[in-house]
Order: C-alpha cells, then sequence, then structure tokens
C-alpha cells in the first residue's frame, strides 16, 4: 500500500501504490500503463483525479510526442502524462501541509512557480523564468510534469482551489479554462464595468472570455467568429453582439457600436494574421489587446497603427495571478453556467476516443471531459 | 500692436500683429509666410518661439504636404506650420492665466487633450480621442494645430515646462525628445533600477532612452544599432554595452549578458521587422517591450514567442503623463547630456537647409535645431 | 425667454430666464427665491433637475450656512443653492457641445476638475488642486458653484451619465452615492472577485458598498453596523453576514469569517474612533482600508498596528475615475436594486421637510428624494 | 567538520560544527555562546557573517527579550540570536542551489516569505500571511528565525544581493536600510523624478530616504527633523532643504517651498503623534504618506483632513519587492554614499559596547557596525 515517509493518508482514501496513467510513446501514441502513484512533497498533495477536460494544447503535444510544440526547446518525453484541465480529490497530504484535508475536492490551475525567479518574486508565477526546471521547485503540470491523463497526480497547494459541493466534477475541470480568461482581463486592466470588451474566436477560452467580462460587468460584450452554433453560445454567455465575420466587417461594427471609437479591450483568441490586425484596428486610442491564442505561424501586422494609437498589446499563456480562484468565486456564485461549452463525457479508458471528438469538433464537440468516476459512454452533455 | 481682448502683454516683450512663419504648400513645398499672431485663450500662452529642434516626422509632414502621413485620414493641409520641439518665452497670457509669467522660458511637450474625453480623464491625453478636433480643446502643435516653425506659437498651459537660467535654448528643444523616451519608460512600469534595458536604434529617442535608463538606475544598459558613430554617442550617454548587430548577433549578446534570460525591458526605436522580431525574442518571460517606431510597412512577427512569454508590448505615439516635466527635472540636475545629440544650428530663415542637413544626415548630423535669436550659421554645435 | 448667445435650445424644451432655486441664509435657514437661469459655457450643458437625493453633507452645509464646513476655509456663502445628488434632462447646450442631446435623461457627479493641474493630469480630478477656484474650471455643484435644491444647474459634459429608460428618477439620484462606494472599490484594487470585503457602517455609502462589491464578485461580503434595520437593508442588498456591534466583537467576527487573517479590504463609512481602530484591526497584513466618511473629531489610532502590517489606507472624497459612469452602467443592468435604500420622496417646495426626514431620521429616513416633476407628497417610497 | 547530507561546502571555506552566537537570555540579557553551525535546505545557503550593523528594533527585541516587541504575540524566545542588518560571504549551498557560488559576498533582506500565503503569491513577501511560521517555508532571520548576531546564518537565497568588490563590507550592511528607504518609496508610486519629497526624521532610515529619493530624481527633497547635526548629513546626502521643527513650522515651510499646495511624497520615518499629523497637514491633495516608524502609543489624528484630501497612507514594515537589491544597484554605481550614517565600528565579541553606543547615541552614533573579520576596536568610522 502507498505509505510514503513524511506523507499523510486516510484508510476512508485507500491509494494503491501503482497507478493507471496515459503515457506518450511516439507522436500521436497514447498508451494506457501503470506507473508508481506518486508522492507529495512539502506544500503538495497527492490528487485523486475525477474528470479531466480536454485542451487544443493536450492535442498539440500528444500530436508531436511531446510538449515541445508549445514550449519550444524542450526534450521528447516518451513516458510522459499529458493533460492539465483536471480536478478531483485530495488524497494524501504532503509534510506540513494543514492548509487542505483529505477528501476535498479541488481543481487545479497548471502552474507552480519557482518561487525564487524575479517573476515569480513579482507574484508573476505563470512567467517563472526556471520553467520546466522541477528541481528549483517549478511545475506545469501535463507540460513539464505528469498531468492528469491518470488516476493520481502531485499537486502544489498554490494550485489548488476548492469545488463547491454545488458544483459537478465536468464543471470543475471547465475553471482552468475560465481562469485563463479571468486573467486576461486582468492584466488587461480590471476596470471593466461599463467599458467595452470584444473577443475574437468562440473557442473554449474565447467563450468563457465572453462569460467573465459580462460578470464583471463590461458592456458592451462582442464576440467574433465564423461559426454560428459556436456565436449563439456566445450570446447564451452573455455577449451582447455577436459578428459572423464571414458576413460582417468586424472592424467596421465594433467600430459602429462603439461610438465610432472602437473597444477598450480585445481578447484575441483565434491567433490567424487576419484576426490579430483586427484587434490592432478595432481597438481604440490607448486601449488594449490581450493575446490570448498562439499563432502557428509569423503574422504580417500593422505594427505602426498600434503605435500611433497607443495600444497596449499583451501576451498570455494561461492562467497567472491567482485568476482560476477568481473565476472559482464567480462560477460558486452561478454568474455564469460554463457549462455550457461542455458537450461530450467520456470514461478515462476511452481517451482516445475523446481525444478523437476533441479534435474532429464530432458532433460539434466544444469541451470533452473525461472522468474516472462516473459510468460513462459516448453521450452529449445534458442540457 | 497685438493687443487682443482679455489677453495679457508686457510693454517688456512687444509683439507684432503679424509674424513670419513657414508653412506648408504642395509636398516637399514650404514658404516663408506672414500670418496673424495667434491668440491664446483659456488656460493658454502666447510663446515667443527662441529654437526649434528638427525631427524625423516633421520630414514626413513636409514630404507629404500633411501630417496626414502621421497620423492617417487627415485632409492636406495647406498653409499649415509644422515643427513640434521648440522652446521659447511666455510672450502673453490667455485669460485668468496666473500660472507662467510673461518672460519665463519654457520648453514644451506636444499634445494638450481635450480634458473630456474616457483618455484625458484617466490622465492618457496623448491618447484623447478627440485629437485633430480643435472645437474640442485637443492641440497637437505641429501636427493638428499650428506649430514652431514661426515666430509664435499658442500653447496650453499643460504643455509647458519652465527652463532654468542654466539650460541653453538649444539643450531646451530636446527636452520633448527626452520626454519621449521618459514616457517609454514610465509605461514599461517605472521600477526600472537594477533592471536590464535594451535600447534598439540610435537614432535621438534611442539615445536619449540610453540616457534616461542610466539616469533611472536601469543595469545593465545596453544599446544596439548599425552605426558605430552612433553607438559611440550612446556609450557617452551611458549605455554599458553597445552592440553593432552587423557584427554580433543582438539576440545572443542580450541573452548572454542577461544570464540567459533576455531583458527586463526593450525600447525599440528603429521600427523594422527584422528589430521588432529582435525585440520579441531579447525580452526576457514577462518582460516588456516599448514600441516606439513608427514602421513604414507590415511586419512579420512571431508573436507566437511573446503569447507564450507572456510578454507586454506597449505602442507610444509620443510624451504622455507628464513625462517631458520628468525629463526636464532630471536635464535640469545634469543627470545627463542631452546635448551630445546637438550637432548643427542654423536661423529660422535658413529651415530649408537645416532640414536637408537632418533629412541627408550631413556631417553626420543627429539633431538640427534652428533658432530664431542667435545670429547663427551653419555650424556645427560645440562640444 | 432665456436664449444666450452660443448656447443651443429646443422648443421642446423651453427654459425660463429666471428659475426657482433654494438659497443660503444664515445657518440654518434656506429660502426659496428666484434667481437667473445659469448659462453653460464651453463643454458644458444647461440640466433641468428632475429629481434630487439628499446627503448628510447637504445637511451640514445647510446647518453651518457654507460648504466650509466640508471643505474648510472657504467663505460664508449666503445665496447659494446647495444640493449635489441630482438627476434631470438636457436643456440646452453650451458651444460646440455635441457628445449630448436636448432631451436625454441624465444624472451627474460632483466634480469636474480643472483638467489642469497635476492631480487632474493625472485623472485624479476629485484631488483637483485647483479646488474651489471656477476660474480654473474647477466646479462641484453643490459645494462651490450652485447646486441641484433649483430647477437648473450648469454642468460640465464630463460629470453626466445617461440614464436608461427603464431607470426612474429616483433611482437615476442614487448613482452619486453608488459611484462614491464604487470608487473606494477602484482606488482599493479593482481585483475583488473572490476576495473578502468589510464595509464598516450602514449608512447611504456603506449599503450601496455593501451592493457593489457583491456586484463585482467580492466574497464575503460583511456589512457592521448598531441598527438592525439598516443592517437588514444590508442583506438584501447582498451582505453574506452582517454584524451588530452591539451584539459582537466585529473583529473577532471578522477574523474567524475569514480562516484567522483578515478582510482583504475594510470600506469604513461610519467615522468614528472606535470604528476606524476596528478597520485597522480587522484588516489583514497586506490588506487595504478605505477611508469613506469623514469624523468629526480627531481619532486616536493604533498607526503602529497598520505599519506592522504593511496596511494601505486610502482616503476618498468623492466619486473619482469615473466611477459614476460604471455605478450606472452596474445600475442600468439591474446587478444590484439601489432602490431599497430610498425611503421618502417629497416635492422641491417641501425641501425643508425633506431635510427634516433625513437629518431626524423620521421613519426610519434613509434616502430622500426631492422631486420637481411628479405630484408627490409625504410618502413612503413603494417597494 | 561541518558536512551536512546534500549541502555543498569547499574546502576553501572551512566550517566548523560549532560556532558562536549571542543569543538571548532574560529582557536585556544578551550571551556569547555556542551553537550548532546551522544547516541549509533547499533553496537556502549559509551565509559566514562578516559584519552587522544595528538596527533600533535590535535594541527592541534585547530590551523585551523577545520579538514580541516588534511582531505581537510571538512567545518570548530564550536563546534567540537577534540582528538582521548584516552581509557576509557564501560558506555552504542547500540542495540544488546554484545561483550563488562559495565565496560570493553578499548583503540580505530580512523577509523570506512562505510563497504560498496569498500576499506572498501577489509579490508581497514582506505581508507574508504565515509570519513566524518557518514550517510554512517563512523566514525573518533576526525576527522569527535566528539572525545574524553570530558567525554564521541560514538564509533563503531570494534574501541575497551581491555585493560588489568596490563596496566595503560596513557598507555592505546598509543596504538592508537603504532597501526599506526604496521600498517606502516603491509603494508610493515610483514616479518620483521630478516631485516633492519630505522625510520625516533624520534617523538611518530617514536619512537614506533621502538619498533615495534623490538618486531616483526627486525633486525637492526636503528633511525635517530636530537635531541640526543629523540634519546636515541629510544635506550631504541630497536634501534640497531641511527644517529644524524647533526653528520653524515644517507644514508652513513645506507649503512655501512646494507652490503652497503640499508635498506629493511625505516619508514618515518618527512615529510620534506631532510628526504623523504634520505628514496629513503636509501632504498635497491626492498625494502619498509612507508610514515608515513603530508609534509607540496610540496616536490622535487629523483623519478627516486626510478623508477630505485623498491621500493614501501606506504602512511598511520592511524592505519588500526586492527593493534591497534596487538599493544595493544605486549602491553599486555610487549613487548616494550610505557610509555617511556609518559612524562606529566594534568587534563581534564587543557587541554589548556597540549596542550600548547605539542606544545611547554615544559620540552621536547613527549606525554602529559590528564586524568579525576585521580587527577593529572602539573607533569613528573613517570620514
Amino acid at each position: 500500500m502507498y505509505n510514503p515517509a513524511g506523507v499523510t493518508t486516510s484508510p476512508d482514501l485507500p491509494i494503491p501504490d501503482q497507478m493507471k496513467a496515459w503515457v506518450l510513446g511516439d507522436p500521436e501514441q497514447l498508451f494506457l500503463r501503470e506507473k508508481p502513484t506518486p508522492i507529495p512533497g512539502r506544500a503538495e498533495v497527492l490528487v485523486r483525479i475525477d474528470a479531466v477536460a480536454i485542451c487544443a494544447t493536450d492535442l498539440e503535444i500528444i500530436h508531436s510526442g511531446s510538449p515541445a510544440s508549445i514550449l519550444g526547446g524542450l526534450p521528447f518525453k516518451k513516458n510522459f502524462t499529458p493533460g492539465h484541465e483536471y480536478m478531483g480529490t485530495v488524497a494524501a497530504l504532503g509534510p506540513d501541509v494543514d492548509e487542505f484535508r483529505i477528501g476535498e475536492r479541488i481543481s487545479v490551475e497548471i502552474h507552480a512557480g519557482c518561487g525564487q525567479c524575479k517573476r515569480c518574486r513579482q507574484g508573476m508565477y505563470t512567467s517563472c523564468l526556471n520553467y520546466g526546471k522541477p528541481e528549483k521547485g517549478h511545475r506545469a503540470n501535463g507540460f513539464t510534469t505528469d498531468g492528469g491523463f491518470a488516476e493520481y497526480a502531485v499537486n502544489h497547494i498554490n494550485t489548488l482551489a476548492r469545488v463547491p459541493d454545488t458544483m459537478s466534477d465536468a464543471e470543475a475541470t471547465l475553471v482552468v479554462t475560465a481562469g485563463t480568461s479571468m486573467y486576461g482581463l486582468t492584466e488587461l486592466g480590471g476596470l471593466v464595468v461599463g467599458e467595452s470588451v470584444v473577443v475574437i474566436g468562440p473557442g473554449p477560452i474565447g467563450l468563457l472570455a465572453v462569460a467573465v467580462a459580462k460578470a464583471l460587468g463590461a458592456s458592451p460584450v462582442i464576440l467574433t467568429g465564423t461559426r454560428n452554433r459556436r456565436l449563439a453560445i456566445g450570446q447564451e454567455l452573455g455577449a451582447d453582439r455577436v459578428i459572423n465575420i464571414n458576413d460582417e466587417d468586424p472592424v467596421q461594427v465594433v467600430k459602429h457600436l462603439t461610438g465610432g471609437i472602437g473597444a477598450d479591450y480585445v481578447v484575441e483568441c483565434a491567433g490567424t494574421e487576419a484576426t490579430l490586425n483586427q484587434a490592432i484596428h478595432m481597438t481604440n486610442r490607448g486601449g488594449k489587446i490581450c493575446l490570448a491564442a498562439f499563432p502557428h505561424e509569423l503574422a504580417k501586422l500593422d505594427i505602426a497603427h498600434l503605435v500611433k494609437n497607443n495600444i497596449y498589446a499583451y501576451g498570455i499563456r494561461g492562467e497567472g495571478r491567482s485568476a482560476t480562484r477568481r473565476a472559482m468565486a464567480l462560477m460558486a456564485e452561478k454568474r455564469f453556467n460554463a457549462t455550457k461549452i461542455h458537450t461530450h463525457t467520456f470514461p478515462l479508458a476511452d481517451l482516445p476516443t475523446a481525444l478523437r471528438y476533441a479534435r474532429e469538433r464530432i458532433e460539434d464537440a466544444i469541451k470533452v471531459v473525461v472522468t474516472t468516476r462516473e459510468a460513462a459512454d459516448v453521450s452529449r452533455a445534458a442540457e
């Protein structure tokens, strides 16, 4: 039985020494294997994973056989377990941990900074200068350290947010995405009540950016995209106006809706050259753009317009400054219904099917959740 | 004689009704004409112009016959007087002005916001949403309202900074440039003591950015460029290291000089695709780029690197947030010697020659100053 | 008929040359007189006042016969018209005003800064260094310039917020109070989602601070006071917990509710020595206190505790940084119901009675509103 | 010999198993004893202490026999080693530490936050909510964990700043004090170039606040106090004007020097009721006060003035936000000469004499430094 020195366990939650985990093989290969259940250190807990949502970056990591596709420069990682949008139950406590109790339900954020570098010392732990160096205390589960497509994972206590009883496992997995959206708005300034926000791209981050912006009092909240079905979900999440850029010129419409000056804030979640330039041209003088998508190619941009108009552009790579906890606070109070982007659920054993649904957007899949606890088969999420 | 209603004048500084002013004709045409001496309104003064420095944007305005080249969208402006980097003497006071006295020497900043729009209300008057609308109170002398290649100009009192007796007219004209550099560093964060700063491009703004960054305690301060003579001036102004990008890879050198992580702040003053990408790649994770140059073309950029590294990019169009006054405070205390970038002086009547020196960089001209007061002929500035 | 040069009027809204206005006499004296209808200047409008709420500072001004009681140092002002929490209809436009149309319903904020001083240039117009100098462009209607207990008033366009059709006149008068609460939270930081907020004192500002904090996602929101009826209204407005400080030790209860560390933010709206020290002792290390009440006496305070715990204390005198517009945005979306603090309505002619209700808290009066439009007699506001 | 598992040592710097350390007995008792040389953990180093400056809080801790006098609530600590303003040489490295090398000279800051609490996650590690809990990773050497009146101490790498070869041991001990002053100015805003700063109280923190403010470009810098000799040192460190409050009314003089409005920033380093009220009354509207002294008694304050003038008051308990490294950067570039406050030097064995000089201000002692390396006897520091 699992009983490492210094680690607190409970008879109520027995833990096996070996756990099931999906691991990377060659590119596009994923195997379900047994691995030793990991051991939490100081300020860490062991999480029993109850549900995991699939993110587009998971697909990239599996496609390339390595998180290097996202991070650049990291070596090929056979036997690595991806998956980073998970929630679960605290199963064991590392030495001196009393901030959480065994049995508590928690969701996670990805990044635990080293706590030592200049950026961590500024509170910017997602910009940790020791990224990818676990020996310095850095963790990014599912990217640089083992992630959530498994029965158990180790998490730093900084990465945990409590899940209220009233929230389902599946909804709790969406807190990571909502936290990324929240962080984007945080970095943009924080005073969004009554200010105009455009979200470009109705993917999961974009859709929840609409929901978070609306919950924070932004007005109007405008969503642009190409798929009407997605745009309709954006409206359900609070968009005051949606723009299908195949039908309308988004820059012109945004200017029209904002008294001719453009939007105060633009959250760019599409990452194409066209949408990046739209973002530049639809932001008002002195306004701010959050760059929340990873473009796959160099983009030819109208930087002169950005300079002449004193526009600020902020790149974000994830969910910093405790934004995940703030997102959880809003979701716990039912300020928006994130489950509207949750479309499918599969058991952990069917991860390959779940990944295929996410990759190929089968049945208009948006967020596909994998669960270890419920008898779930291929099914659309309940309305 | 000049004696408008509500305006205070002084017998010590008699003012003619008509003044000499250079005005735009067709593109590349500039004529010396007589114009009515302008009349200051509420919160404005009449400035007798004593010296004006030539800026690259002046050359563009004259080249195109219109400030539209800089601003976009504004109509062709025959009879317009360009020139925005000037200093002079308060010659008359608008109604109720008691903040300045007639006879005081002052330098100027360009932008007087409308004071009514959202950005002005936030203190971001260089991002005034009523830009180009003088009826709303906006002025940008030399861009949207008559500028300094003339005997007199009207300035809002917000745009004035007192010139100490110990500062020459020529040095005082450089405060606008230094203020722009100061604003760039202000927007980047303000806590630069002990942080690393790279300045790309040893033009006037870049060279004074080196000087200001050093005066504010940045360390190291690194300057990149292609002309060794300019780089040498950068060293005199405080650069700890200069990089001729024809000889060395600036990204590699900056990383080497910063413990492998890149610089905290980069001030991009060159505006080419190559240097913009260098800026992106030499900034450390969570670091900030000030975009201080107007690129003439679209630039193909590695936005993915910016996003993955949580880099912030700030466009600046000029000298906001009272940065000109802060620059003046540093220059008044001789914290740096801006006159190192002042190379030539001409009388106002020789403006075309002065412009030619600036445009063609004759005799390595950097800042060419035109003066109305001193018997000046074609001469290099004193060392 | 009213038809000043440069001012735009409309036949739909005829304006008399003389208007009725309440004016100060000796202390505690208030007379209903005729005054010339005022004339809007550049960037100003004439407002036909439709409703005015009574604020405690109005009572102080009338009591002392001068705004000096609030501001210090200003001379006794016979013939001055107080009243600052009003709303109305745009009746005439000053020269070049096109931001508003005649007939639009608007509410106001108090302060229009000079736009020239250092603080206005930073966006801090409520801290205008030309306070009380109308010749510099400063206005604080009801404090330094004529206010709203009259048929008409002049307002700078910066002070206006549009009232949606769905909002009653009475509710719109409460935007000033809500804006002050919003400004307090703005100055405290802006990232209140999921953070703990204590509001001390269930007066109008305190009660709406509860509502605004809750709308912005703060959690928990705790309200302290001595009157259970007021605390109950706080609960209706969103307080998660109320503390009657006659029954419970507020510092102990707040610590208990916040895991032993104290609250992130405290908004102090009572202004007594006891409550100021409670604020200091219930704020957590690194937390922030907004001082929103004017104490009438010196207060003996535990500054050492504040210093040892790196606590920040921010004084606010009103509704800065466009907070009134943000409050209006929340109220327009029905994020909270400010009318819960509106208890009584009187016609303008009965202002003395209205003031007595407010001063003596007759029938538990909280906000008493005076209206010029509706046939209103002494009546409790509708539920 | 000292050779703990996982710790890297060097034959060049042999370390004894037992070291000499001064320890607390009963109040006012201090004994020189042998203690085990402490062992650095992860992210920690062992520092060989070369010099320690004496701070007023050391005197309080020794007087009361416990750091409780400063912190409140901590138990009496016999055998505890005080002393927190030290510098030394890296003597051994904890596991995985490669940020520093053995033999490097370093100075320290006091606080190493837990890295887990809300405040540490915001970068506010001096406000750590786990203060006093070493099991959570918090250290405040000389306050909650053993300090510098000893041969060796353990320090988290976050607390270290490299000392350049050109800086003496004694000067390097002053970096902690300068860092506290720097932090005060950091919290006040950061844009102090050209802004007015008043420092109240010419103790060590006050005098170096003058030096740091001047180095950052503040103007004017005004120092108030009662001892002319101290004020004269303030002038040498850059004060533009000094005010002996026994001779002049400081509020009146500051208003006179600032155009009648008061100072932008006040750093209060005296902590008396009188000086706290002076700070409130000499700060301009919208200005900021840094509260840097621990008052020994409750203070009766004019909070109404603070509220009416939108003044911000920030308590600071020490040297946060990496301010010590920024102070070191300025000192390394010789921007000011901190050694002007260093008056006396004693060997470690004479600590009681050194403390007496500091406590009784014998021979006008300001900073008294104890050294372990140099043969030092009672002597005034070199000019």
